[in-house]
Formats: structure tokens, sequence, C-alpha cells
């Protein structure tokens, strides 16, 4: 069996991720797979910003990465080794949990075999068709509730949720702003997805942009702290805030919120959500999207860094604004002749 | 006509309400009622601690009540005057919204006739069968959306809404944990409305007994401020905050909220509401607690302060915690000879 370098979950950090402190590279040997297991070749990994919550010791949606683990990352993969009693064949490529890792032995169960409709590719399964598709679908759908017509704002806008909570609010009919952190991702908000205006909230009129494009209906949050706050009011009666993310609070703590009580008076809802609770519903989700991508009508971007050991460095874009679009780390080329894709 | 004593907003409140500066006493003439009209004569009025908002000059979901103006403010009292073209007769007794006066001209249709159910009394209409009842009823079911089985967690316990929460949090099989600032209020809540345990929030260890109870499914929240802000560490997954009111914030700046992030890991949902929404279903509410009432089943408890003049200094007890049940105001004796009730 391959030994396998992976990294590991050194120290929990107390504000920022430091690359050097919190992490650390090993090799560990990967075993054989046992009974409904198989062993998988790590191809790409999936970086998000929910990642920065899993190393807290603390109660949440998931149990903490522990100090001395391999970190918890989602992924795409091929199956190397097939264990008794599994569906799954060598060569299949599938959408799993690796962890920052070069192989993994995973529950065959956990992993989901990749067929690509068409004019879709393998890595629209960790962007559109995976995780951050699915949160952006049932966010702006089921919890916000979104209808044409109505004014949708949405925060974190140019990464893999917020830039397909922009394009789905478009093509659903309502009139939709977009806050980034960069003067080109406002652009290519504007340009290439399609909202009225990108706010830049490094801008230093940002308080008077946002009160100029008056009172939102449906906020799509993804990072919670200051501009929640003055978003709050600014609420339309009876609006939704599909609270997807806190992001500007993952490095240390969240900067409080001082005018929640207007969430009365406006009849307000602030709702949190977890993806995984959809789960039953993400195969119409996905080919909903799916024919979205094959028509050209949603777009996506990627952002990505190649080597299993730049993880570490790279997951801390999400925090600095350092990407646009999805993020995604590529671990290894795939080989043609051994994957079904 | 007759003239009219009348309590008059005198000066914008930064802080708390200072009885001698907030408002003013006058004596005004009262017209006569023109077409669709009534004129009010006013028995008792309720005193709440919304109140507090209308005061602040800033968007919410009542204008805010104008310098010079009569305090707005519920209450009952007995047609005095019809107008032309009016279904109400001379001597019926009215829910209306007079304000603090003892004589109003009031449209017709903002006036309800009341017609006691069997086992009611009149000042039900200020409390149970009137804004607070309709304020508890479909804040727990239609917000909170409490089931059997479930943890209930009431703040503002002892008032008048969070009364009547705890008590349909009980017969609706939740096991139900109340909030209160005074160890006799806790008692009260114990031993007479059924709950599992009155907290003091006054108490030193009131986070210890906060934590004791564990995770809580329904919290109705009367309060905001530092408790809402310890509650949300204590979400169980899924849990509905019917947030209903947030009276520790209505003299000044409302306490922050550090820990919103957890309402997102836990998927909880902060819901504001007001009661007007649902005016169109208080009939059919109104029947199930007058029942209530009729068997016994629902307690209340009045808290009442005589005259008109007490009005500025009575309404500062919903923030001092001076009240236990419904805070009214007695501010004429009706005329059995002339009120039909």
């Amino acid at each position: 069996m391959p030994a396998s370098k992976c990294i590991v979950l050194a120290e929990r950090p107390t504000k920022d991720i430091d690359p050097a402190r919190t992490f650390r590279q090993e090799t560990r040997e990967v075993g054989d797979p046992g009974e409904g297991e198989v062993l998988v070749k790590v191809m790409w990994l999936s970086l998000d910003p929910a990642m920065r919550g899993w190393l807290n010791d603390k109660r949440s949606y998931l149990p903490p990465v522990q100090i001395g683990e391999t970190m918890r990352s989602g992924g795409l993969g091929v199956v190397a080794k097939a264990g008794e009693g599994v569906k799954l064949a060598v060569g299949d490529a599938v959408q799993c949990t690796p962890g920052w890792t070069e192989y993994a032995v995973l529950k065959a169960a956990s992993c989901t075999k990749i067929i690509l409709p068409p004019g879709t590719q393998v890595l629209d399964y960790l962007n559109t068709l995976g995780s951050p598709g699915m949160t952006a679908y049932f966010g702006l759908k089921d919890v916000g509730k979104l209808k044409a017509g109505e004014k949708l704002l949405v925060s974190g806008a140019a990464g893999a949720v917020g830039s397909l909570v922009c394009q789905l609010g478009v093509s659903m009919g309502a009139q939709v702003y977009a806050i980034a952190g960069q003067q080109e991702k406002c652009e290519w908000l504007e340009k290439e997805l399609g909202v009225v205006k990108g706010l830049n909230y490094k801008a230093p009129d940002f308080r008077q942009q946002l009160k100029s494009i008056g009172y939102i209906d449906v906020y799509f949050d993804n990072v919670g702290g200051e501009i929640l706050d003055m978003v709050l009011l600014q609420l339309n009666m009876h609006a939704r805030i599909p609270f997807c993310g806190s992001i500007s609070g993952y490095n240390g703590k969240p900067r409080p919120l001082q005018n929640y009580p207007n969430i009365i008076a406006m009849r307000a809802t602030l709702q949190g959500f977890i993806v995984f609770d959809y789960a039953k519903q993400y195969e119409a989700a996905r080919k909903e999207l799916a024919e979205g991508l094959s028509s050209g009508a949603i777009k996506r971007k990627f952002h990505i860094v190649e080597g299993l050991e730049k993880c570490p460095e790279a997951v801390t874009m999400l925090f600095s604004g350092g990407n646009t679009g999805k993020l995604v780390v590529k671990v290894a080329d795939v080989d043609e002749t051994q994957a079904r894709l």
C-alpha cells in the first residue's frame, strides 16, 4: 500500500490560521480497504470557509477535527482499490471527504460516484454541483424564499456560494446587489454575472452605497459581523436572512450585533441552515443546476492552487479575500487510463 | 362636549422614561364625533413595554408618537356618543386605542365591541383576549411551532405575554422554564402556572442555573440582550426563537449579541413578529383562550394602578420589573347604568 502524504492539525488557532503552526505535514501508511470500504486516490480538494470552524474545540454541526488528525476536507478522487461488498469499481471517480491527503480509505457509502451531465466538468462537483451549489440553491429558495421583483443582497458575493446565489437571484427575477472586497470582483459581478451593482465593502463610502440601495427583502449572508449589523437597519418588512456563514468572525471574536431589535419591528427572520439537511433533495437541484451549466446560463470561476502541501497557505485566502470563485487544490493529475470519466 | 384630561409626549427620552419630563398633562376640548366616528369614555388603559419604542423617532412597525401628541395606548371604554352611520350604540363597551386620555373621538371601525364570553371579565380584553393574549398564542404556535415534549424557555415570564406563554406551553405538553427577576415571581410561575422551574436572572448563579436546564428547542424572547446572548449558546438543533420583544434594550442601547454565529451551526431561526399581522385569526384564538379562562385552566393576574395621571410613573414599572402580570390603569369607574356589560 502506498505511503501517503497528509496534512494534520498540529495546534488549534485562536485567531487567524498560521499555516506553519496550525498544520504539519506527515507521511502515513494507508491500509487496505476493508469490507464496504474503498481506497481513494485524491485528485482535487475543496477549500471552504467552514473549515475554520472545524478547528475550534466546540459544539457545532460536525465534531471538531482533533489534534493529530488529518484535516477534514471535501474532494474528488479515483477509486484505486475496492474492498469486499462494494459496488464502486477501480477507476470510478468519486466525490468524497478524504481530508488533506494523497490517499484515503473511506466508507464506500460516503462516496458518491460522479456521473457527468453533458456540458459539465468534474470540478463542478466541488462547486455548482457540490456543497457550494446546494448551499446557494436551498439557502436562496427554501430559506430565503426569494420572489421575483424582490431586492436581494448577497455578501461574500465573489465566492463559490455567493457567486451562484447572485446568478440564481438574477434568473429568478430579483434585483440583485452584491458585496465583495475588491473593485475587480465588483466589476466581474456586474459584467459577468449580471447583478445590478457590486458594492466594495472596503470602499470609504460603502455605508452610503449600501444605504442608497434601499430596503432589502432577502439578505443572503455569508459574513456576519459589521455588514450584517448595518443591513439589520435596512430590512424591508418580512425580510428573510438566510444565514449561511459568518466568515468575518471565524478567525476570532465575531463583531457583535447591535441592531437586532429591528428584526422584531420588521417581522424579519434570521435563519441559520446547514446544507446537509437538504441531502435528500440534492439530485433534483443538481439536475437543474447542471442544465444551467450546460446552457451557459450559469457561469463559474475556479481559483486553482497546485499541490497538497499548499493547502495550509491556500485556505487563508478565504479570509483575506484572495480568491475569486471556487478555491480548489489540485493534488494529483488524473491518469486518464485509470479514471472512468 | 367634555373637556378631557390627557397626557401628551413632552420630550423624547434618550434612555429611561422620566415621568416628569417625558410627558405632561393637558386639558383638551374633545369635539363631537363626525360621520363614522364615536366619542369614547375611557375606562381602562393598557400599559405595555412596546410603548417605549413608540417614543423613538425612528422607522418601526408604527409611526412614532409625535411631541405634543396624546400618548398612544390601547384601552377599554364606553361609547358616550355615536356619529352618523355608526353601528355602535351609546353604552357599548369597546376595545380601542384611545391613548392616555379621559375621552377620545375615534373611528368606529377601529373599535371592537366587547361581547364577554362566559367566565371572562372585561379586563381580559386587555390581556388574555387582547393583544398580549394574541401575541402569546401566535408567537408560540405559529412562530415558535412548539411541539409536545420540547423544551420551552420564556423570558419576561411574569409579564402579561410571558405568563400566558408559560401556560400555553404547559398545556401543549412542553417542559417549560421561565425567567423572571424576583424570587416571588419565580415561585408564582412554578406553583400557580406549573412551569418546571422559574429562573431568577438577578440571582448570582443565574448563568449556572440556565446551563443546567440543557438545550432549548423554543426560546420565547421578550427581553433580548445578555440573556438572549447566553441562550444562543444553548440552542438545540433546529431551535426556534420567536422574537417578541427586546425590553432589556428599550431604554438605551441594546446589549450587543456575540454568539449569533451559533444560529448557523444549530440551524436555528430567530424570527421577529408583530401580533397585528395575525388579526384575521384573532377570533378563533380568542374563542380558545376564552374557554381556558372560563374553565380556570388559564390563570391571569392584573397589576392595577388607579388614575390617568399615574400613567407616566406606572409605565416605568415595565422596565424595572415592578409588575407581576398585566399592568393596567383604571381611568374611570364604569357607570353600570350606561355600559352594556
